[in-house]
């Protein structure tokens, strides 16, 4: 009687992460030697451990109600992920069409993480710091709260979005008008914009992508556009991206523990954060390689501060991110992977470098 | 190998919600003026968002094991509603039998809200403040922890039911004993009784229903019967309901952010909430028109204070509500809707007005 | 297209407990007399109420990967069971060989409570204070997180099991080197060691576990041996066991509200709680008796405190627990149940006795 689909991932193993020099506050420059290392479980690396519930019923004439319910947890503790959130990965409700496309509501990930990845990334969004996003922050897997989204049908290897967040992450703040107010709730609202293109046909993929987050508070307004392209050569496929970011950062990294305690965390590189004045240009060259039943998968990224944030002391050095994985199919539903990366001058600083190495195993269901 | 039923409702789209005018500050006496005011995406309005789980098992002789495990979320932002809680709409396992009735444990609505809304409220105790709870705030969609409840069988239409909640939110506190102990848990207690009536038989609907709720702390106790009926004259429904509610509210309407953090929420009629000394008497006059695939909606209410708190402040007034609605059937699962709603005086307050309008799409699966 | 089996038990009913007598302040030596109780809606009695997905997918030569996620509820509130976890009584992935065993990393129960309690109780460790974790504090139905488990297939009746969790209550903890470092949170990663052996064949069951936990803070290390073993005669099955708990308690009992609100809760014997000096010697005689569709159970345990931790005060008692159950099948499926157990000198206090006595209804999906 029902036409619901019950589908998961689930993704563990064992791995090694290392943030290893010094960190400097931005706020008062002082630098500290800085290390961090954890040998363990670890979970969701190559996919996030979901469960979810999708859905699809014809209304005839071409139209469809379809909707997705996705649950992201961690494999470790069974806790939630996506800070709590039930249904944190995906919530959505649309109206689909043959001829003009599909409009959702509710939280989703945005533009440059659906179109990005899949032409750019050898890492397919996936794989801790070895992902695309680590650079291009609004491509990393961002998911935005009370969104609207239109995209159009895939029209001979073209499609195009467009998407609209009355607030990012959180219940919309109302508009409040009264003596004695302090602070507004709704100039907290994170209002987003996220639009892109993509083509896919034979060999050839391309992606374009620009997001936009604006907080009416103190003015605040961030941008980024993202170019991707990707040839299929069929020994390898090569990747390539180019982004630009203005005045903030998406979808940040956290590389390990926060040094200061209810302060400024120097090992991330922050989400929905206004940085006013920082410029970044941002840079990724890399490939997949099918082996038999396995895939190599490489890629270096480049995170370019041509410009440093108003105010923050210390040097702002590019980032550097080496990655080298490996997957191998068990079956067409679960496969094994190795994966190993190593960044060097994280969230900015000259003498912060990351390490992660691991294995696991990855089922699907 | 197992008859559970998966099953689901989303509900989403886009609207404008305003609450303005003053409000006074119920123990200073105190007025200041208020707006707030939202536009965009709203969910829920028409059926909250829901998945769930649900089965029934055949013991022989008449007798089933049923049970319903009901899980509420946002769809805006993925968060559970209820609280936080899991199956926050409904926790129940029960024993049915053919001749006897059903007997259920756990969290569930209580009778007020299975059968009033059923009977007399257009608006079948959705969208929002146009739901008939907005005045009858025992049919409010109340759900009480704890629930012992018992429900007889259909008897040519008739169907009596009555629970008992050892504590109708969160854990049942003990009873204890010792010296020094300043405040009893079981003294918070909220210990409620829920019992009713109704009647179903060709065009004719009546419902008759009892619930109090006693907190031992402080001598607290709060009541509201109430009577609904309705007759089909095919082209049109109509619909009636009376009711009084002494000393309290039951399950409270939020029609806009607080206005003293921390403090009093003038802007919200508040949830289990004893206020010795408030007499409101409650009506309802509404209708529902088939128009086609659609349906037309409409109702006046009114939550007539003819009495208010002992030591509250200011005047309380007359609360009307004027909802106007309209669902579009795409199929028997999918349907679009619209609505109007405003209501004035609302929580009682002299000079404070509530509009929402809204569009929306809502699928069950 | 997909394996998944989604499945649950819920169990609700109505139930009296009570914790009476005085209570004696371990850090100042105060006696205070003390009475807690409650009668209202029970449920998780004789199983905590859950419902989870389960799947295994045959990969070929005798491979399988396998995954469970299982999510606990109270059905009186229907919040998440296990500190808000959404899968907290399970959240694994694996391997599975027909040759060579499985290996899997997530959360999940110990050696101890997967094999003591299915040798040696008539509880089956379940029903509350009656089941035998209330002695054996290792087999309580204690989980971990960031566990590696590997356990070998039955051999002739024989099986092996070993697992060692990173951390085993929340997240792993960075091992953190800079200046100025006050706590590493390395150092309150609880490291943990479970393993053990059981054998069942015919009328005969034997199991012996062994489980160590260790803080490098303040180097706490506690460990438990157990030992149990069955027999059974067809009218009735006999159990015992033995077991031995060196300087802490593992899965603790709440036997009622704590005490002294902020400070040591001294009704409760506290979950992963290092307790140096103190040595603990249990025992266990049980038997399960068939009767028709129903089943007798009962059990006598000790807990026997033969050194004290250190600087604690008060004297520390041998706790006893008497416990007398019956469970009858309605179904395959469905059951109903009654209990009755009796404690005294529960947390070693020479003067605190608990009785639990319920009936309840227990449906499995």
């Amino acid at each position: 009687e029902t036409s619901v689909t019950l589908y998961g991932i689930l993704d563990g193993g064992i791995g090694y992460n290392k943030v290893d020099g010094t960190v400097v506050n931005r706020t008062t420059g002082v630098r500290t030697d800085y290390s961090a290392k954890k040998t363990g479980m670890i979970n969701g690396v190559q996919s996030g451990n979901r469960w979810g519930l999708k859905g699809s019923e014809d209304l005839g004439n071409g139209l469809r109600a379809v909707f997705q319910l996705e649950s992201g947890f961690d494999l470790g503790t069974g806790n939630s992920a996506q800070g709590g959130r039930l249904f944190g990965r995906q919530a959505t409700l649309g109206l689909a069409g043959d001829s003009w496309g599909q409009l959702d509501v509710g939280r989703q990930t945005n533009i440059a993480s659906k179109y990005l990845p899949g032409v750019a990334d050898p890492f397919g969004a996936g794989f801790g710091q070895a992902n695309i996003g680590t650079s291009f922050s609004a491509a990393n897997t961002m998911r935005w709260d009370n969104l609207v989204m239109y995209q159009t049908p895939n029209f001979s290897g073209f499609q195009f979005g467009v998407g609209y967040s009355f607030n990012v992450s959180g219940n919309q703040g109302w508009d409040i008008d009264r003596p004695g107010l302090v602070n507004n709730p709704d100039e907290a609202n994170g209002k987003g914009i996220t639009t892109g293109l993509r083509y896919a046909n034979g060999p050839i993929g391309v992606a374009a992508t620009y997001d936009r987050i604006e907080f009416d508070a103190d003015d605040a307004k961030f941008t980024q556009w993202n170019l991707g392209a990707s040839y299929d050569f069929e020994v390898v496929k090569a990747m390539v991206a180019f982004g630009q970011t203005r005045d903030g950062w998406f979808q940040g990294t956290d590389f390990g523990p926060a040094v200061n305690a209810g302060g400024v965390a120097d090992t991330s590189t922050g989400t929905f954060r206004s940085l006013d004045g920082l410029k970044v240009n941002s840079y990724l060259v890399g490939l997949t390689a099918p082996i038999g039943n396995g895939k190599l998968l490489a890629s270096w990224q480049m995170a370019d501060p041509s410009n440093s944030p108003d105010g923050a002391l210390g040097e702002f050095e590019k980032q550097h991110t080496y990655s080298l994985g490996y997957t191998y199919a068990l079956s067409k539903r679960t496969n094994v992977y190795a994966i190993g990366s190593y960044a060097k001058n994280v969230v900015f600083q000259d003498d912060l470098d990351s390490t992660l190495v691991g294995v696991g195993l990855r089922h699907q269901f």
